[in-house]
């Protein structure tokens, strides 16, 4: 493995671990500018719509999500990756945990000073049996 | 607009033209040997899986799939690009016309000998009022 999957790679693992810890900003620092997600049933939306998002879910829910990396594919300043994603979902006024599973398809690039970022994400996960 | 991005909208264009028209051996001449499909509920699927769902969806069905690109980024051998699709799905056997609605990222490579291919497509279409 190169250094810049090894870069990737280490991206995605620190983005997960940013989820888990509800750190927006973090994951902030870790999208592009222009960054995009792709959600079924949603209107796609950019670091904004993320932040209005993440921080919405996490007043409402404790999630933690487990997120298996199956490809990344490095071509320059691009990179595209695969992984197979699960996130349960705890209500914190109480309830039952939910669970949701599916994929992921990232889109990476390497900026100028050669640090790697989210650039576009879509994902499959609809609700599932625990 | 250089001439790889047009390579890649062309290709967009000539694989929904494909989509509506059922040809399944058009389409698996357009994607990547290694190519990979995520899709909302299901496992990702490759080539094979794509002509069974294929198939078995045109025996049921007339589609007719519009797909707007909103993006086309190319960066060397790897283009990444979004579209907003519709899709309505009309069951031969009679019955009413169901919509799908959403959007897809798809990466494309340059091969070889220049020429694009569908390589990794993922997508987050869902049922819709009409």
């Amino acid at each position: 493995m190169d250094s810049e999957e090894r870069a990737v790679r280490d991206l995605h693992s620190i983005w997960i671990d940013a989820v888990n810890a509800g750190d927006l900003e973090r994951l902030l620092s870790l999208m592009a500018d222009d960054v995009v997600f792709l959600n079924p049933g949603q209107e796609p939306f950019g670091r904004d719509g993320f932040a209005v998002h993440f921080q919405t879910a996490h007043q409402r829910a404790r999630f933690q999500c487990v997120s298996v990396l199956t490809e990344v594919v490095v071509v320059g300043d691009v990179a595209y990756a695969r992984s197979r994603d699960s996130l349960s979902v705890t209500p914190i006024a109480g309830g039952e945990t939910a669970w949701l599973r599916g994929h992921r398809l990232t889109v990476y690039r390497r900026q100028s000073g050669g640090r790697w970022l989210l650039a576009r994400d879509a994902h499959t996960l609809a609700p599932s049996a625990g």
